[in-house]
């Protein structure tokens, strides 16, 4: 696919609007850590977050949500439970999931759960480059296993790419000083989460939530003095987040 | 009761000078998303918060705080003991408890406990419309809920209004950015169990500290860029706010 | 030992910037207020935290990990397991821990868990006077103790004091606003655990911690307006914390 910068970029900011429109509920079973950041991500993009893991109602949660976040972050028993049921339901809804596969390449348990997720058809797996290795083998590229899976795979790091497996995207925004903020990446898939519930092509939905936090963190590093208020920051940037800035700023190519 | 505005911001001023004076403790079993937030807010008041939920010690210590705040969201079973527990607890010692029922307009289950927990006498309710809907019925008034459960209700919106079935305050201060930070309505509910610590007279207390809250999102505003600075100015408002400030926002009609 | 305020600060300063340069990794059993700030703050000192309490992968994460916090707020049933297996973990492998006794002086049960766990040779305890008094019992020196269980202590009040039983150093710095911030504490002994990470002497490496949260706290509160955006500070103060600021700031006897 042929999708330069400006398009991309365009279409990130209509995205947006969409979301800030529709206010999509957007269900996230995500790590202790990452909780506030999450929500306060998705509140401040126009999305509505909900975060129970409890069994006894999450599935109803889920199944009402727009789309649904699943983040491996704080494995405990309750949120592998919490997981399978919300993924369940939200196949029985037809609505598009998110897998973050988080530190899987530091714990095999946490792989094993994270490749029986993956082969419950995920609308996208956002993840790093050790975590992809984990979960696909190290001789594995990202086109072929997007198109075995027929998932959507965003891969953030110092340059991102996003993948369905016949068209890519590789998206150079962002500042390092998000690295020194926790939970900057599962906001990055709760973000994701949100541009699936109003974009249905899913590879379209993972290129623009990229683009749409690397150009936030490019503003909010502008204004920030250190890692504490880049996080305010960016939450303001996503906020406020326009297409021109958008235009501006991308930075894609494919 | 007639209580015109400068006199509920007067007696919200003095509340807030004996939370700094006195330094209540209260406890708080509430969600995972809204603990870091809800105890930050009560330290910037002047308050100290704890808030464990092992079922070996939260009746310990609920008992020896001045008030608790039982919060709903994330409705796991261990918070569910604990609150059990802990409102046996305050129950016991004659201390005031919040209830804040969160989301329970989503979930069946967790309406269902926030009833039995409504039955247990809470000082007072916070909560927004659906929620009040899902506790009380769809065609009960806030003061006949108030008179008939001897409680007092606090229900946050564009307008806050709070009863205890014979007088009524109703408060135009805030900030629709408020809206777009997670844990604030629960960090409101956290505050309004401090007043509660200081004022014998529930009516009074729900509606200073939501008075002190949307006055002081008022001032957040002013300072803020988006909802990320919002956050963060609101608790700097709340530890400074002054008589003055209060007096000069506040929009109180009964 | 004879250790003048400007050796500290600059001995803080090359620990500082070993943690920057060595980037370690440290483990966290922290409680879930605590975990996004203490997180954020190891991100921004250089460290790379991870927060598991997944009894499955807990030992692993630690075993693995430069060094490990323990620390026992909100006391569940989940994290006291973690809690024994990370520890024996990081006995076994020879890495350094932090034991952080939160509110043992509230709590008869979790005062008997944090002796049972003092008795495992942590490298540092960090706490406050009433903790120390529920751990050692009332007669009790710091020195005392320190000697008799071969560990470091870090007292943390108005003026921090740490102990090895044989050398003390007293810390003046800090500022009152940093009571004011939830995990404040939390995220000292998450720091002196980056700093055990990289300087055997744990001594060196608990005075060098508090000294430079104390000198971050200060930097913070010149440009702080209140306790909201201390927190966001203190993260930006310890991110770009530099040998300069620590010798000018330092207020360090022994």
């Amino acid at each position: 696919m042929h999708m330069p910068a400006d398009d991309l970029a365009a279409v990130a900011a209509e995205l947006l609007e969409r979301v800030r429109t529709r206010a999509p509920r957007v269900h996230c079973i995500t790590n202790a850590v990452a909780q506030t950041f999450t929500a306060n991500m998705l509140l401040a993009a126009g999305a509505i977050p909900s975060m129970t893991v409890s069994a006894r109602e999450v599935a109803g949660f889920a199944q009402r949500a727009d789309a649904l976040l699943v983040n491996l972050g704080t494995f405990d028993a309750e949120r592998q439970k919490a997981a399978l049921l919300a993924v369940a339901a939200v196949a029985k809804a037809k609505k598009p999931w998110v897998l973050d596969p988080v530190f899987i390449d530091r714990s095999k348990p946490r792989a094993d759960f994270a490749k029986r997720l993956a082969a419950k058809r995920p609308a996208a797996i956002r993840l790093n480059q050790p975590e992809f290795e984990a979960l696909a083998g190290k001789g594995t590229t990202l086109a072929r296993y997007a198109k075995a899976r027929r998932t959507v795979l965003g891969l953030t790091g110092e340059i991102d790419v996003v993948s369905d497996g016949k068209r890519m995207a590789a998206i150079a925004n962002g500042d390092p000083l998000m690295a020194r903020v926790t939970a900057m990446g599962c906001a990055g898939s709760a973000l994701l989460a949100a541009f699936l519930a109003v974009e249905k092509d899913s590879f379209v939905a993972g290129a623009c939530a990229l683009l749409a936090l690397g150009v936030a963190g490019e503003v909010a590093a502008v204004r920030a003095r250190g890692p504490g208020s880049l996080a305010v920051e960016i939450l303001d940037a996503i906020h406020g987040l326009d297409r021109q800035t958008l235009i501006a700023r991308a930075k894609v190519s494919e």
